[in-house]
């Protein structure tokens, strides 16, 4: 729809408000581009433009520029097809050179046979790369009736209680389980903070919580240019579940541990080889997945009830503030801030592919 | 060895100190004249002086009194057996009246079993009691070459985020997992802190950390006295968290949920109905043991190489603060304060069983 360069120069220092599905087709033609097939490159999409759709913005198309610059540095190979072996209740996923997302889908779409058979079934994935997030896969699996539970490691940015270097990633939990509705999920760094939220302070100029982020003196900081790590959640307890997902996710599935995983961004010398962990129940297995529905629903309906302390207007379950994001998202269009459309937009150049008009935000 | 009243008044008053082993025999010598079996004696003393040991000694033989008095009040059998079905990987357990150590016990034996046929296996548990420490089972299995998840719901005192009313319990998770030395091991509430703290500040008159507790009004207080509710840690983590211990121990099980539990120490009018889950994941189905312990205990090492923050000694991986205390407190004793004594002795007397004479500290 750009006529001439000037018009793309004036549009890309503009924020961009776009429909849900023109972008999730846009990023599918886009990954295409780079070798991926059709139902791969949708699944891609569908990954990224989730998270931004739940206004998880970090973990959406803002990450297409490092995941391209990985393939052409041929890190990440589009054609890969993971290895995938079962034994007992237990998935084992080789990603054999693919992304994270199509790695990840094979283990999930596994491992929930498996438990269908056999009440519960974990796959450990090891050789991965980033996967989008975590929730994602999780609340898939609550939608085919699984309680789910899924984990991984990642690049060290946090560090232990006590602890002045970072040692281990933000490594996010994530879980997720049908109800009468929309299913419960949760989908948490074990960090306080992301470094993303730091950057947007250093960006605003603006202080941050002494609790997001330590100085190189391991002291915590507010000054968000000085932050050289980021703190564990809660001290021990966010340390503590860190190393939990550190041993889930990389230990016991044979992927990189804390420092030997490559940093997406900044190592092409290397694979990433990421590790994720994940648990699937088979509801049937335990009661009537209605009667579990009903008591679940139950909850739900009880934590509604609660009377909200001053400053909230209600209380929510877990995943209920990204689901409003959602619904208001998918009618009111995503918005993308400018910088990100830039970089879309060249990438989109590069491989012949125009960026979408959308509304101007 | 009390010769008279006056000497059992007198020491009463007195904080002891007291041999591990001698209290673990006096503790399965008392339970024995409630009812329980040598054998299942010797485990209750074993969970709770195991707290004791550990330095948690809220979970330790403080809660002898309020076991006593809910076996007195008919709502727990000493006699009863758990009932365990096993259908695939899944273990269900029906505490049938018996204690939360004793039906946990009968999970664990049964998933231990179960995993290393099929690499995993799940143990749901309802109908159950307090079962202790649950970091007690998780290192238990731990011990036995597996990687372990314990959580149990309980009675609440914790606010959903931006609510003002208790919903959940402090709803704990614990891990455990093998490595080259003990296991490390994470034994954690969701809540930021446990009601004995509170109570410990209130007896002081001292105030808490306003990340602690809520006012009447839901607001965050740092008056110990005006304590109604506790908060979860980290706000909306916690309480995520909490949630999906919730959903596990309490919803999947079959067990109560939130308010449908019994108060431990103040309803008498029916059976706690608490429930817990496990999960068993047998290392030798992902990788042979031998390298997954050389792995962790390379990120252990890599821990222990961090440089400590300011006011800091060294950087500890999860566990090791606890094991510490262990091995000084089996070393030099394990200290009960005087009125923990006053209780001990006092149902000790009633049974018949003195107690033995300690230490003074």
């Amino acid at each position: 729809m750009t006529t001439d360069g000037s018009t793309t120069d004036d549009r890309s220092t503009e924020d961009v408000t776009l429909d849900r599905g023109v972008l999730e087709e846009w990023v599918s033609r886009l990954v295409e581009t780079w070798g991926y097939g059709g139902d791969e490159a949708a699944y891609l999409a569908a990954t990224l433009v989730d998270a931004n759709l739940r206004g998880v913005d970090s973990h959406g198309v803002i990450r297409l520029p490092a995941y391209e610059r990985r393939i052409s540095e041929r890190l990440v190979d589009p054609a890969a097809a993971p290895i995938v072996t079962v034994e007992g209740s237990v998935v084992t996923v080789d990603a054999n050179g693919a992304a994270g997302q199509i790695a990840t889908r094979a283990a999930v779409e596994a491992a929930l046979r498996v438990s269908r058979e056999t009440g519960v079934a974990t796959a450990a994935v090891r050789g991965s790369t980033h996967f989008g997030a975590a929730g994602f896969y999780a609340r898939w699996l609550a939608e085919q009736g699984a309680v789910a539970l899924v984990v991984s490691n990642s690049e060290p940015i946090v560090v232990p209680h006590g602890g002045r270097e970072a040692l281990l990633g933000t490594n996010p939990i994530a879980f997720a389980a049908p109800t009468g509705g929309k299913p419960i999920s949760l989908d948490m760094a074990t960090s306080t903070s992301a470094m993303g939220k730091v950057l947007v302070a250093q960006a605003a100029g603006k202080p941050i919580p002494p609790t997001w982020g330590v100085d190189d003196d391991g002291e915590p900081t507010t000054d968000a240019n000085a932050v050289t790590a980021l703190l564990p959640a809660g001290g021990p307890k966010g340390y503590g579940l860190g190393f939990l997902v550190e041993i889930l996710g990389g230990v016991l599935t044979g992927a990189a541990v804390a420092r030997d995983l490559g940093n997406m961004y900044n190592d092409f010398s290397k694979p990433q080889n990421i590790g994720h962990w994940l648990l699937v129940l088979d509801i049937e297995h335990f009661l009537p997945l209605a009667e579990f529905t009903d008591r679940i629903q139950g909850l739900v309906d009880l934590a509604h009830a609660v009377a909200p302390a001053a400053g909230f207007s209600s209380v929510l379950v877990p995943g209920e503030p990204e689901d409003r994001t959602a619904e208001q998202r998918e009618r009111d269009g995503i918005p993308l801030p400018a910088a990100t459309v830039a970089e879309l937009r060249e990438l989109g150049d590069r491989h012949g592919l125009s960026f979408p008009i959308g509304d101007d935000a």
